[in-house]
Order: structure tokens, then sequence, then C-alpha cells
């Protein structure tokens, strides 16, 4: 690995070492503190509404040949600033995550032992494109204790300087550390690089942007990583489907919103049902813009669909495009999405119980749904209030990241005096 | 980094992929099963006892010039073995990891969600010395369903080799897949580093050895790692402390066994209580044949006292030697364990709860205790039956790893049709 120059690797023990040193106090501020700064930093970003719009403006350009996708992620407007402070105040508004005893028992010799939740420490959140992200991840570490580094997309500083200033007004206005909230002091690569390797000094590393960052951080990262990779879901209907919850479910997954990671993006549809269900389920689909790459039995059905390759089933389309495979039975729902998915969001369709039951049970997937639509895979809709992003890893924490996911835990062992033998 | 021989490469990808189908199968075997070739193992053990001591004897004949702490840690006779066996078979009497619902709950558009456990899929264990560490990891991945890959020390491969035999031969009896349980098939170095950069074909290395091997594979693992590293614990004398209790504590804390990462290797003594108490402490220890590094303050109230250099309150002895330091109050005691300790276990003894609670409440390692030895610190202690080592690191799992630990889990969504707005 490249040597790290000498003057990025000190700005970033300073950074860390500051961010460690204020997550100290972070760990014990007591809850009203915490939400006391985070309504002020909504509250900052209400009023200087106007510095970061223009701050935003100057990122749109200063950022010349964006494609149009890339503009509306990259983009604030009054109405964005607004869901950004009003998010921020959400996240206040949630439980405290730190200080939760998980388990307690007492052992024969009368131990008393106590598993109590407590936060990560300093955490690193690498973004790319969309400025609120950073508003979000601080207010998320911040409810869960832990001091943060945000390091956003290059396009897009001046965006979250301008956001950083009003989270640091926040935590003046409470008298919490400024440095529990941190940007990057400088847009060099090598600093994120500096980041991922400096293990014991940042606890936990979050990706969030696109696959070739992700796998970046992966490879390269010797801090742990909670990586929000790919969401390659799919959506199982089975022969027991109710063929109207079928169509219902299915539109709703694909189409809702093509772009976020718990769209469907490839329908396994088992051959018994297939030849009644398939043609509607193209007919709703097609009604909604979306197109198909599919295998030669569901061509067989629907004749116009278009063929898909093995390399469409490993596809993520964050589009209005949906893979196509009719399988013959639950095994073979769980062996394609075994060898093909992200191990995301996989749904099922059916009102047989024990079929349904036997997938939700030989599913390695973070989240496995039973009659239910890919795109409830969110935090807000699992009622955590918010998220981070969702983990797609299998240590630590699954599916979407709250701030109850932010934290650790370790044991307290209450004695009176005894000793081992 | 280097490139890791084609050879070599090949033989981790074949035992990798044959440990993830072998993980598929007992992701939902159930828990008779699972116990059934716990069993089995276990008698095994018992009726090749005299096949693993030659094979043992063997590896301890290879192996001229080994201290005898080394040959110690490496010999198996018959107590042992017998020893082994039945931790084997207490492991199978420990509840099911496996299936638990953590958590439940309704969504107001009715949506049931659930979050489960699961295993974690494919582990690679890692280790040195003692090989009993085979069988009891073997044990308590097969026990929370999970494939096991072991890596021994170079020194026992006769006896891991034989080990194996009877972990196979459990699994055979049982109808699970013989590679649930595999041995690196190679003595060659280059197959532990492929097993590091294994990600996506194996979940969780674990490593479990001296602080070199540790380091070794946290640098260069990119596959997550459950790090047991070092154990450089202190226990913290409170003026508030009941001086006959703070004796019999911190006897046991350090002179129980010298040679657990649970040892005290610090003693923090308040100034306040430091001249009457310090002398009797340093009694009782000598007693025990314990040698001292100590601080200025402490060396002048029991004057025969080796100097501490700050090195040594860096320094795990795994030894019959006490560092000491004088502190004023629980303030400074927390500021020398967040310098200087390793985020595994620490002790205050005193009789003032509030100060207690304090010093617990402002604690980042893994177990905090409060008037009991830190040589608690034990997952058969804590109740776990069993545990694989200690994790030192803030994710996933801190303190003794039992079945528990070893597990993740998922959600599990139930539905009847819902769509997301």
């Amino acid at each position: 690995m490249n040597a790290i120059a000498d003057d990025v690797a000190q700005l970033l023990d300073t950074a860390a070492c500051a961010a460690r040193e204020a997550s100290a106090v972070l760990a014990t501020a007591p809850r009203p503190q915490r939400d006391a700064a985070l309504m002020a930093a909504a509250a900052a970003l209400r009023a200087r509404a106007d510095l970061v719009i223009a701050a935003n403006a100057a990122d749109v350009e200063g950022a010349p040949g964006l494609s149009a996708a890339f503009r509306d992620r990259l983009l604030l407007n009054p109405a964005r600033v607004e869901a950004m402070a009003r998010a921020v105040e959400e996240v206040a508004a949630l439980p405290d995550p730190v200080g939760r005893v998980l388990a307690e028992w007492t052992r024969p010799n009368g131990l008393l032992i106590r598993r109590v939740t407590q936060p990560l420490g300093v955490i690193g959140m690498i973004y790319e494109s969309r400025p609120n992200v950073g508003a979000d991840a601080a207010a998320l570490c911040l409810k869960a204790g832990s001091a943060v580094i945000l390091r956003g997309g290059s396009e897009s500083t001046r965006s979250a300087a301008a956001i950083h200033g009003c989270m640091v007004e926040g935590l003046r206005a409470a008298g919490l550390p400024e440095a529990a909230v941190q940007i990057a002091p400088t847009a060099d690569r090598a600093f994120v690089a500096a980041m991922l390797r400096a293990a014991g000094l940042i606890d936990l590393i979050i990706p969030r942007g696109g696959k070739g960052l992700v796998t970046r951080v992966q490879q390269e990262a010797r801090v742990p990583v909670l990586a929000h990779a790919e969401g390659l879901c799919h959506t199982y209907i089975h022969e027991g489907a109710d063929p109207a919850m079928a169509r219902t479910i299915l539109a709703n997954a694909k189409m809702r919103r093509t772009g976020v990671c718990g769209a469907t993006e490839t329908l396994l549809i088992d051959s018994a049902i297939a030849p009644s269900l398939l043609p509607l389920l193209v007919e709703d689909l097609r009604a909604l813009g979306c197109d198909f790459r599919a295998d030669d039995r569901a061509r067989a059905i629907v004749a116009d669909l278009a063929p898909a390759t093995e390399e469409d089933f490993r596809t993520e389309w964050l589009d209005a495009i949906l893979s196509v495979k009719v399988v013959d039975g639950v095994g073979q729902a769980l062996d394609h999405i075994r060898r093909f998915g992200s191990e995301h969001t996989e749904a099922i369709v059916t009102q047989d119980e024990a079929v349904a039951t036997h997938f939700l049970n030989n599913l390695a997937s973070a989240v496995g749904m039973w009659n239910a639509s890919t795109q409830f895979c969110d935090g807000g809709e699992f009622g955590f209030g918010a998220e981070i992003g969702i983990a797609t890893g299998r240590l630590h924490a699954r599916g979407p990241v709250g701030p109850e996911q932010l934290c650790t835990w370790r044991y307290q062992v209450i004695g009176t005096g005894q000793t081992r033998p």
C-alpha cells in the first residue's frame, strides 16, 4: 500500500485525537444535552438556510457536466434544507440508545451481571453525492453518543462545510465539544486512505455511496466497516400467492422508487403460476414504464421480453428494469438468491405459511419478508426513526442502521467481594 | 502484500467452498442433531484417547527445545483428553443460540417485524499452543450452527489431526456434513494469509494466541476479526474500599492464575488509603510469590519496591509481577486506564456506590467490575458454559465469546400485502 504523505497523516491524527476526546465527553453527556445540540443544529439549519443553499449553488456551478440524476442528488433547495432540519429534530425525539440494559442475570455465587449499551466512540462517515447524508449521519452519531468525522463527495465540499457549521452551532449551544462533529480538513483523497487505516483511532467506518466507493473502502480498511453495499433484492412469487396481492406488491417493490437499495431487481416466479400471472405482472409494470430482462422460460410465456444474461441477474439496476426468472419451487428460488443476491432484502408472496416459514428460515439475507414490499427495508419504516444506511455484512448490525445499531455494549459486574476459586 | 501461491489459494478456495456448503446445512439443522454430533464427538475423543495422546507425544517429541511452559501448553495426557471430551459435552448441554427472537414489534401499518438470531456462516479459527482450543472452538462453532476451519500451531499438527478425526466422527454419526469442521490442509503459513484475505468466503476470523499472532491477523485480515488481544487489567482500590475485601480481591485478581488474560496487571490505589493498606497488600502478595514495579509515591510508602517505568504500565506481565501506582481519586484512575489499558477488564473496590457507578459508567472496557476479582472474566463464570476467547474490540461482541456471540441476526417481516406509500 502507498505511504500516506506525512502532512495528511498528521491532519488525520489531529482530527482523530480531537474526536476521541470529544467522544469521551459525549459518552457520558445526558440525553437532554445531546438532544439540545440536535434541536439547536436544526434551528441553525433553518436560520442559515440561505447560506447553505448559496454554498450548494456554488458547488453545483463548480461541477459542470453533471448528469441530471447526479445534479438532482447534489442539489439543495429550501424544501430539502427544511427536510434536513426536520430529520435532525426527529432524531432528537428518538429514544436514547445509550445506557440501555440489554440483559441482566445473577450467578450462583451472587455476582450480578449486566449487559449495557454504550457509544461506539469515533465513527468515520465516508459518503458521496447527497449533502443531507452528512447532516443525517452527524445527527445519528450524536444521538448515539459517538463523535463523527465526515468525508463527503468532492463535488459538495461547500455544502458540507455550511451544514457542518450548523451542526457545530448546535454543539456549542448545548455545551458539547465542537470536535464531536468534524469534516475532513482536506479534500485530498489521501485523507480517506488515512481514515481507513486509523485502527485504534477510529472505531467504525461507514461508507455510503456507489459500488466503487464501498468496494474500495472494504478492500483498504483496517478499521471495522459497516458496509452499505448492493441491494440486489428479490421478490419471489410462489405458486400459492394471491394473484392480486402479488401484483400490488411487485409493482410497489419495483417501481415505487427504482433508485433505492430496497427496490426489487429480480422477480422469481413459480412455473405453476407463471402462465396465468406473469402476463398480468408484465402489463402492470409496463404501464409504469418498466423494462425487462427475462429467462427463456419467461419469454416462452410473454414473447416480447428481452433475453436475460447471467450477468443481468447479478445486476442491481437502480432503474426501471426488472430481471425475470421462472423457477420450480422455493428451493430453487432460495438457490438463486444465494447465488446472485447481496444479502440485502428478499420477499416471498404466498398464502402458504409453511412455505413462507421455510423461505424466511433459509435466508441468509439481512431482511426476509413475507407478503410485503421489499421497499419497506428502511429505518423509518422499521420504526428506528432514521437510518445511516443499510448494513449488508454479517457482523454487528444488519439491515437499517439506526442509533441503536451505532452503539456497542459492555458488561457491568456487581459483586460483594467474590473471588474466583 | 505478497501474492499467495496458486496452489495454496486453490486449497483455501476448496476448503472455504466446502465449508460454505456445510454451513447452509448446519444453519437449518435442528438442535438435537447438532447436539448429537457433539455427544458423538465427545465419545470419539474418549474412545480414541490413546491415539490422540500418541499423536500428541509425537508432536512433543518432534519439537525439541521447548520451554517448560510451552511444553505444558502443548501436552495432552489422559486427564486433559477427558477434560476436552467433557467440555464438548457441556457445550451440547447449552441452550440453542440459533433461532432466538431477540425483539418483535408491530408497525402502525400492521407489519410484524422480528429480529431473529442465525448462524454466522463460516468461521476461521487461528490459534497457537493448546490443542484443546481446536476441540473447544469446533464444539462452539457447531453449537452455534457455523462451519469452522481450524488452523492450529505448527507444533501440534498431529494432535490437531487426531482431534479433528474425532470431531468428524461425531458429524458423521449425526448425519451432518464432514466439511462442517475442517483443519488447514497444509502447514504452509501462506494458508493463514489466504484465510485472512478470504472476504466473502469466510465470515469471521478468530485469532487466539500471543500478541504477535493477534497483531499480525488484525493487520492483514480483510475478513472481520473478533480479536482476543491483550488483557492489561486493572484493579483500582478506592479510598472507600473495605480493606479486608480489597486484600482478598487483589490477591485473587493477581495471583489466582497469573497467565490468564483476566489477571490484574496493575494496581491503582487511592493516596488516601495507600499508607495504611498498601503495605498489607504488598505483604499478602509477596507471601504468594509476587514481585512489583511501583511508582515513586508507592515506593515512598513501601520502600523496597522496584521502580516502574512508563513501559511497565503498558506491560501485560502474565506473570507474578504487579505494577503499582498511587492515584488521587476515580478520575485519575479512569485516566490511567484509558491511557494504558487494553479495554479488557477493570475492577473497582469500594463501599461507595456513587463512585462505583461513576467508575462503571465511564469505562470503555468490555467488562467493568465492582467489588469482584478481574479473574471472573470468563465464559464459564458468566454462565455462557464455554468461551472461544475474550473479545477486546468494540464491534459485534465484547468480553467472553460463547455460542450466543458466534451468531448474528436478521429480520423477518410478516405482512398481509402491505405496500409502501
